[in-house]
């Protein structure tokens, strides 16, 4: 059993602070420090550049997608890391949508994270001939799957109220269909049981700065089922993934497997505070961490609903059908979330309406919980949230 | 007048070696150690999400971009920070070409850095149409400019032997015949005054972990002419690249000039050591730097010249046509270079026959470089590379 309050004193929490943004960005896990130092003074400080061998940086992309595949239900050997997620759906889809020459529908939905959809426009408008990105609604996706489309691309949980897609039988839908799928799990790794291998899914990518805790902007990774990554073509051939990287050859040739999703220098300092995060998870299975955030979720709603009366949930009430997060709707959703930030309760807001809250069990437990919603249901009912400076809008919302 | 021992105590340098490989990897400024520290602990440690605002994250890609643009001739607000040098030049070369639809070819040289004409490969595959990358000798460049081309992608100076390319004529004589230009600053950022502005370039790239000291795997930056950047389309339309990234809408609307050439969540920690990493910059002027680079090179010309006959020069002879690199030919680079490497002295191997000096005024003088000599004649008078250990080919070479 995960003794939940050791892995929470793994990471630094500010005092006078309930933290219900993990799954914006994970708190500081303390082993970070010690070893970007580390990385910093005695890598690159006294290696210098020999620190690509003996660091092993050149190989890191390759052993920390390996910890991350553990958690994704995914082989080893089919995680690499590098770039932004924007970077790496772009990646995926390219490589996706050549797999299916013949077809020019990309299908996706609305409720997917809008720089997928950016992503796919661009890629839909430079490709020209006839590519087509299709949106549909969320709960009309499994319909929309026939023989036009090439790539079905869905974020696995919605971004903004935590729905989440059945990866096992849409995959299944869309192969029936001939199409290759394209999983976004940024709000799904490290946040529930994800099995990529089982479901037989095609290509994933995702951020490890949420509930992987790597830091502000730290890289991103991307999955390619064995059976495709041996010929899926990267668009985005940089000299990372090419097979011999240090012959400067003039000619591209991908790398072997999941090593030509590699594109250009992988950025070693954030790699190390990533590596240092995820010890954060030795030891721990996702299924107990699923556990107990379907027991926090389920108790934040209960006393929300019992004690908020101006809100209304905006997630789905079945636990099976949402991710590690619980959103509201409030027509002022912004001035509240400020002055909940204000009181030191930290979630965010999206757009129009949404105050959602996240749910890591690393380091939040029902206590934390408890006090969230007693601000909440004080700041509610004394109206403190309706002044000016609560209705600023800040750069980042 | 720039003070050089004042710039070389900024960084840290280990005992008993002599660098002149900064043109892959600058070493540690001493300054970015505390920085790096501050936006870990202090920044994402106890601001948590809300560091975006309170530390200005989010605009970091920004300010950076401004004090880089002062060291390549760019015009303050055209420079922005993000990804890696490939990922750039992916973003670049395809947005460069889309301002020229009715043209198919993009050319480039055999003297550019491999991972620039893989992602032109991978691009052009991509395009379909009867996209093609051409690739002349460096010295056909200009006879091959004609209406056919639709972007001149080029790396100013070449990573192997330092041949440096006038950019002034190159770009003018494309912008003749019609073309647009992607110039990638790899080895000319920090090395030599570059001139974006003056030479009317239009798109420009380039990475800040060599000459600029960023670190390891540091981000890339793209440079976008004034008058192209609210035109531009980027092909990796992601979410910061937006006019609006937190109205969350579903359709891309393309920000204003430079931002656009944002994509996804930027690399803080990276940026934080880059930012303190330029600090070394301050007061200091491209051309004294030039002065002293082209001081230095000439002083290790003339002295492995005197005392090695065994090697040839594989740069150019006059240092007006060279970057801040001086690379000799020998039929063992690999083995003598790891034998330099052994005794302190560190420069790379470029394959098939390169060995490369780095020269880089913030923090080497006269003293190195005639040290650097000195073994270098030693190891290969009495044959002392000539060992199996040296021979032994290591993952990053």
């Amino acid at each position: 059993m995960t003794d939940f309050a050791k892995t929470r004193a793994l990471f630094r929490l500010p005092e006078g602070v309930i933290y219900l943004d993990g799954n914006s960005l994970g708190p500081l896990p303390i082993a970070a420090e010690a070893r970007i130092a580390r990385t910093v003074t005695e890598e690159w400080g006294r290696e210098l550049i020999r620190g690509w061998n003996t660091a092993g940086w050149i190989s890191w992309p390759r052993s920390i997608g390996d910890r991350i595949a553990r958690l994704i239900g995914a082989e080893g050997g089919t995680v690499v890391m590098g770039d932004t997620l924007s970077i790496k759906v772009f990646q995926a889809l390219a490589a996706a949508a050549a797999l299916r020459p013949e077809r020019r529908v990309i299908l996706s939905d609305s409720g997917n994270f809008p720089s997928d959809l950016y992503i796919a426009d661009g890629l839909v408008t430079a490709l020209g001939r006839g590519y087509e990105l299709k949106v549909v609604a969320p709960e009309e996706v499994e319909d929309s799957i026939d023989d036009s489309v090439a790539v079905m691309m869905l974020t696995q949980v919605d971004y903004r109220t935590g729905r989440l897609h059945d990866m096992a039988s849409l995959t299944a839908r869309a192969h029936e269909a001939g199409a290759v799928t394209v999983w976004d799990l940024a709000h799904s790794a490290g946040a529930l049981p994800v099995e990529l291998a089982r479901c037989d899914a095609d290509f994933a990518v995702g951020c490890t700065y949420k509930y992987l805790n790597g830091g502000p902007g730290a890289p991103a990774f991307i999955y390619v089922a064995p059976r495709l990554a041996g010929v899926a073509q990267p668009i985005l051939s940089g000299w990372l993934g090419h097979e011999a990287p240090f012959a400067f050859d003039l000619d591209y040739r991908a790398g072997p497997g999941i090593e030509r999703m590699r594109v250009g220098t992988p950025p070693i300092i954030a790699l190390a505070a990533l590596d240092a995060a995820l010890d954060a998870w030795n030891g721990v299975t996702m299924e107990e961490v699923r556990r107990q955030s379907i027991a926090l979720s389920e108790l934040f709603i209960r006393e929300v609903e019992a004690s908020c009366p101006s809100l209304t949930l905006a997630s789905p009430r079945d636990p099976a059908q949402r991710g590690s997060q619980v959103s509201f709707r409030h027509a002022d959703a912004y001035p509240v979330m400020q002055a909940l930030i204000d009181r030191g309760v930290i979630g965010d807001f999206r757009a129009p309406d949404c105050l959602r809250f996240g749910f890591t069990p690393l380091y939040i437990g029902e206590a934390e919980v408890l006090g969230a919603v007693d601000v909440l249901e004080n700041i509610l009912a004394d109206g403190s949230w309706d002044q000016p400076q609560y209705r600023k809008k800040a750069a980042v919302t």
